[in-house]
Parts: C-alpha cells; sequence; structure tokens
C-alpha cells in the first residue's frame, strides 16, 4: 500500500535494527482518514471470504479493526488483555509474550462473540515476532470458527511472525513489509513480486 | 440518543445497581454501524467548536474516538495505561484510579501530540466517578491546548463524575444517562428537560 509505505518512510522513527515508531499516525496518534483506508484495503483483500467477525486485541489494534469493520460491514470484537472484575469465566484464553514490554499477558474474549458459526479476519497494527497473532489464531480455533486469514498493517519481514503463521497454513496480508530497516533507512519488499 | 438508549434496555446486562455490561454491542464486541452513528452525534453537538482533535484513553474509548475523528475530519490521539519500553519521557502524564480493576495507574500521552495550538474534545466510552476523564482533563490542562468539551456514550449520572467535571466549568455532553438501574431494570434521563 503506496500511501501507508510514503508515511512510514516520511513519518516513522526508526531507533534501532528492530524497533520502529509509528505513533504520529497510527498507534498513538491516529490519522483517522489512513486508519479508513487501511480498513478499505483489508475489505478489499477479504471481500470474497465471506468473513462475519473481524478480531483483534487491545489497544493498538482496535483503530484497525473498526475500519475493516465499517469496510465490511460486519462487527470487531478485540481481545483483552489480563482479566477485569466486571468479565466472567466463560472466556477462551490464551498466553503472549510481549518482547516490547517483557512480559507475558493473558489475551481472552468471550465465548459469547467468537463461535462455529463465525468467519474470522484477525486484525492488528504490527506483525513482528506473531507471538500476540498466534495467540489469537489459538483462540479462533479454540471457538471452532474458521479463520479466513490475518491482516497486518506493517510488518517486519525480517522476524519469523509471518513463518509462524504460515506453516499454520494461514493465509496473511500486510500492507507494508519491511524487508530490513536500521535509523534513516527503511526497505520495503515489494508486494507484487510475492506470490501468497 | 434513542437508539443507544434502545439498545442499552435490550442487551446491556445490569449485574448491581452501579455495574452496566454492554459487552455485546459496545466495548468487547463493537457494532461498528452503532459506532459510526455515536461519532457522528458528537460529530453534530461539537460541531461549531472548531475541534483540532480527539482525545482518549485506551482501550474502550479507542473505537469512539475514531468514530468522532471521522465525523469531525480530525485524528485522535488515545492516552496509555503505563509505560511502553518504546515510550520516551517527553510525556504529559496523570495517576488515575480504577474501580473497576481496583488499582491506580498512570496515563501518558506523548508531549508532541498536544500542544496550545489544539482544542480537544475528549471522548470515553463511560462517564461514571470520572476519575479516567478528570485525569485527562489535567493533561490538557498540562499541554496549554483548549478543552471544547468531554462527550461520553453512557453516563451513569447517579456518580459523580459528571458534577466532577462542571465543577471545572467543562460542558459535558453525553449520549446515554442513566438515572438509576438495577437488575432488569434502567431508568434514562431525558436529555430534552436539561440544559447544558
Amino acid at each position: 500500500m503506496k500511501i501507508l509505505e510514503e508515511r512510514i518512510r516520511r513519518e516513522g522513527q526508526i531507533l534501532s535494527d528492530t524497533v520502529l515508531k509509528v505513533d504520529s499516525f497510527l498507534n498513538h496518534q491516529v490519522d483517522t482518514g489512513l486508519a479508513l483506508e487501511i480498513g478499505r484495503e483489508f475489505g478489499r483483500i477479504f471481500a470474497d471470504e465471506g468473513i462475519t467477525k473481524v478480531l483483534t486485541i487491545e489497544a493498538s489494534g482496535i483503530q484497525f479493526a473498526m475500519a475493516a469493520g465499517i469496510a465490511l460491514g460486519v462487527p470487531f470484537v478485540y481481545a483483552k488483555k489480563k482479566k477485569a472484575i466486571t468479565q466472567g469465566d466463560e472466556v477462551y484464553s490464551a498466553e503472549v509474550y510481549s518482547f516490547t514490554k517483557r512480559e507475558s499477558y493473558q489475551v481472552s474474549i468471550s465465548r459469547k462473540y467468537l463461535g462455529p458459526e463465525d468467519r474470522v479476519l484477525i486484525v492488528d497494527d504490527f506483525l513482528a515476532t506473531g507471538a500476540a497473532l498466534v495467540g489469537l489464531t489459538d483462540i479462533v480455533a479454540e471457538s471452532g470458527a474458521e479463520l479466513a486469514g490475518v491482516g497486518c498493517v506493517i510488518e517486519k519481514s525480517f522476524q519469523e511472525g509471518r513463518g509462524l503463521l504460515e506453516e499454520r497454513g494461514i493465509r496473511v496480508h500486510s500492507l507494508a513489509r519491511i524487508a530490513a530497516m536500521s535509523p534513516g533507512q527503511v526497505q520495503f519488499i515489494d508486494e507484487e513480486s510475492f506470490v501468497h
């Protein structure tokens, strides 16, 4: 997605070979027009999949799940990290390790909102180690729903996430795929040269 | 907002005199069409305020800040709870006590995304004790931005939140105002009989 790649080049802050900050337009301050366009792109890619529900994880996936849900005309569900007092025991859950925060957390969703009748698109902001996304695919499998695919806004293709998902036979689409990066430089993979 | 009140009557689960769950359509599973309509309503209410930015707090405010940002044609910023490794020290922050989770947490936003040039609409899902919203108004004051008002989806009018905000001279609009509730019953305040 060209406008996304250009925006990453212009505004992304590359702090190291693995850390990219996009918090001026994607995941702290959010450009709502760009987020809607991202949702429309997911909508186009997964248009023929009969999606009934978009699934993401709080917090930074929510704006893109919302945009994809708008484009596909379906609700979205966001998995919660940690259990709140008002949440009952009837949840699907998975353990996820966050490399950014250096801690494990539990992600869970209520059993009421995912079941065998659903066809699910998982959406998130980043695909890197794949830890959170693998957790979500476990939850989808546990629910009996069918997983149509995973859509990510930015993929760090030099990390293992895509491989972990593809090993499980999952269709993965990322709108900007970073082959390599270093402070001041980012190199994208040309999507058209790849077959999914 | 009639369609919201009807949806709360139909789908809201009242667990006690103070706990209302709306996680089938607002803050776990999200009806994207209703969320967009909620955003349009905030857009109408604050249309003449020259809003430059919508501010909310992760996670359950994000879908409504997104919808309000879409309606007003402006970006939104979500305050983060807890500090991540990739977040620098240049933040505005406030301490908030969560009665639901029974713990205090720090909310913060990067100084880069709020300043004296901004006119801010704060949006959140619930107005109850007002703790999180008062924290956000402190952040806006610290940034030098002007606060145009606070828009909440659901207000528990029998709790102190609105009073705390109005004491500070803040314009508050809630789309569904609950006067009282108990298991199986919810009573709304008729918005039209109130002057703001």
